[in-house]
């Protein structure tokens, strides 16, 4: 658990980094640039606790989480500046952090009692929902449902992860089959561009 | 009981359909579009919920809602492109919609002891946050705060449904003619375009 | 506690003119006004109560505060086209709203065990969310990110009262230290035109 734990705290700093790079393109002070690095780091966690009932959120009692978003926002913001770095640096971390916050979502659900459909959806809420609140706050058409396979990975993940927990495996080896099947879509489907039909 | 629970199933499937028809003018994938389909359907009452301290939020424990919102959405995907929908197709199935969510909101507010103020709040809130929610997501100025009456419909029958239940009727009898008179200003509105005051 | 209870209902309608001043610009009817309002003032400590498992949340039984946006809104919209204020009229009134939320906010987080950060932070969201909601509603990015110090100077004053209550002063003492901190803060922010630091 205390691994389990660890990764957490890096996939909130992973989310916090990426959104600070995101967010220099916008008109925002340092203020602005932390509230969403933090909101993006634990937005997920937080709406799946409050739909599931588990008040006070989960970074109420255990502020490091919150730490940790504000450090990794402001080490970016400064360094950020200087600091060149090559475009896709972040797309195996983010991946991860995807994956781990849609395994660490879908097995509270799961743990509450909550259906498998709706385990899997809190699953996909952890791991996607900070992204669409930075977008929301940002002003802009979240990023999610527009681009390529993101949430779609997410929600594979959760359904195996589910299926492998329930049928055949021990928690520990079904987190990590899981977890590589999202890294594993996800990288696939930036590398092909793989896209979900739409509409026009 | 068992026939207002169809009825908000129906009501569901009716936000799921007109949000996703809507949405088609946007640059969305499946599974943009299925997100925002299910939450017009449950974000209403999910808000309620929360703000009642209702938690779990009433779609945990019953995945039904979120299903009907998915296969409602995703036939409305595959079939919206071929059908020719008259424009208006909606408008009475959308206005039932808002009656019974703003009946059913408010009615659980008041069992709660809420006063009936936020009773009728609750209401509304049920009846027309999905759609909020949808046009947020979908980063719009949301409809309802600057269409023909809307939300006053909804509040209209709300005030209605609480005096009749308190002073006169039985509850069903006090559902039924709250409902009605949200329909029926609901399509007064909408044929003579009735408007609020404007600033400006 | 009953002058802290009636500077809040102060400092909702503050919210609620300030806001249905600022929505005039927008092409918004008279309901879509009261919610802006309305929520402009209940959202931070709605927001608050939510994430600490305070439910149902503060306003639910006791519907004043909405009466208070309400009325507030109401009368700002009717005489608001008339009335030709001094630009400035609100940054006092404003400050002073700024800064009896966040203390408030503080000041329960605190009663319920939250560490310090976090009960700063809950001060924080009660003093500047509302203010971010009503933006989200008109979507816009929220003001509070990209303009003079505000949430900062609600930050200072949240940290300041900690500090006081826990080593220092009895509480209604630490309580006016921190607010007065706040509404200097921001006043100087005005007039000097303090920023932060920004990307770029």
């Amino acid at each position: 658990m205390s691994l389990i734990y660890l990764l957490d705290l890096c996939a909130v700093a992973i989310c916090a980094i990426t959104s600070t790079l995101e967010a220099r393109h916008r008109d925002l002070d340092l203020f602005g640039v932390l509230v969403i690095a933090v909101i993006s780091g634990i937005g997920g966690g937080t709406l799946r606790d409050i739909l599931l009932g588990r008040l006070p959120v989960y970074w109420i009692h255990d502020p490091v989480y919150v730490v940790v978003g504000l450090l990794a926002g402001t080490l970016t913001f400064f360094l950020g500046r200087k600091l060149a770095l090559p475009k896709n640096f972040f797309l195996i971390p983010d991946a991860i952090g995807l994956a781990l916050f849609t395994v660490i979502g879908t097995s509270i659900a799961l743990k509450l009692g909550a259906p498998w459909l709706i385990a899997a959806l809190m699953g996909v809420i952890t791991g996607v929902f900070g992204g669409v609140l930075r977008d929301i706050l940002c002003n802009q058409l979240p990023l999610i449902f527009r681009t390529d396979i993101y949430a779609t990975a997410s929600l594979a993940g959760a359904l195996l992860f589910i299926a492998l927990d329930a049928y055949a495996l021990n928690q520990a080896a079904a987190m990590l089959c899981a977890m590589s099947t999202i890294v594993v879509i996800r990288l696939a489907a930036i590398h092909w561009h793989l896209q979900l039909p739409r509409l026009k």
